[in-house]
């Protein structure tokens, strides 16, 4: 399956990088976005734990390495142009969020700015040491 | 709240354009995802209608304006580094995708290979006409 270029995702057309999607696999929570380069989704599929590529690192990240908020992997799709990903995952530690909340998506647009709607499950300083990323 | 950059998607980080998540508001369904530049990203913010921009087409994409699948949005989420953009939309149609199925991530990838889980809402071929696209 993974070296059949009809049931891949389309890394080529996607310069190398394609969207990944993790939703909670319980909730249907939208968690995080991230990228997969080919090494990043043939580990993810190997593993059963999602593993991204970090842009800003220019490496493989394998999610939660660090915070230990593992996401177990349940199912994978592919979107109608197979060039995004979407997992639907279970999130341990009960949080995406390097900033410590369960979804990435935390902060909701409204009138009057960016409101805070998610609930904080962690203190990143305490887990990431300050200055720190996951 | 547009033209205050702490409060903005950060497009200037995407190159301009940011992937954007359209999730269905009332059961959760990752539905699609495209790209907004800032025209897109202030246009359904004034409409209340997800309008995306289209990297193929190189032009604005008003969601819908062909087929009638307009999204109408209910609310909208940035993730912690505003690169991000999320949509909880109501679905008009039925159906987010082009290929008539109600979302892009129809696909499951399995060990045998990619594996049509998604119901088909309506054939593309009388919406859109032949080798047409949205």
């Amino acid at each position: 399956m993974l070296t059949d270029p009809k049931t891949s995702p389309d890394f080529a057309n996607g310069g190398g990088l394609l969207p990944a999607i993790a939703q909670d696999a319980e909730t249907g929570e939208v968690l995080m976005m991230a990228y997969m380069n080919a090494e990043a989704w043939a580990e993810t599929l190997k593993t059963g734990q999602a593993v991204y590529y970090s842009r800003g690192r220019q490496k493989l990240w394998r999610k939660g390495e660090q915070s230990g908020n593992v996401q177990q992997v349940r199912a994978v799709y592919l979107d109608c142009d197979r060039d995004t990903i979407l997992l639907r995952v279970h999130q341990l530690g009960d949080a995406a969020c390097h900033k410590g909340y369960r979804s990435c998506f935390y902060r909701q647009v409204t009138p009057e700015g960016l409101k805070v709607v998610g609930q904080r499950v962690f203190d990143p300083d305490e887990v990431y040491g300050k200055n720190a990323e996951e």
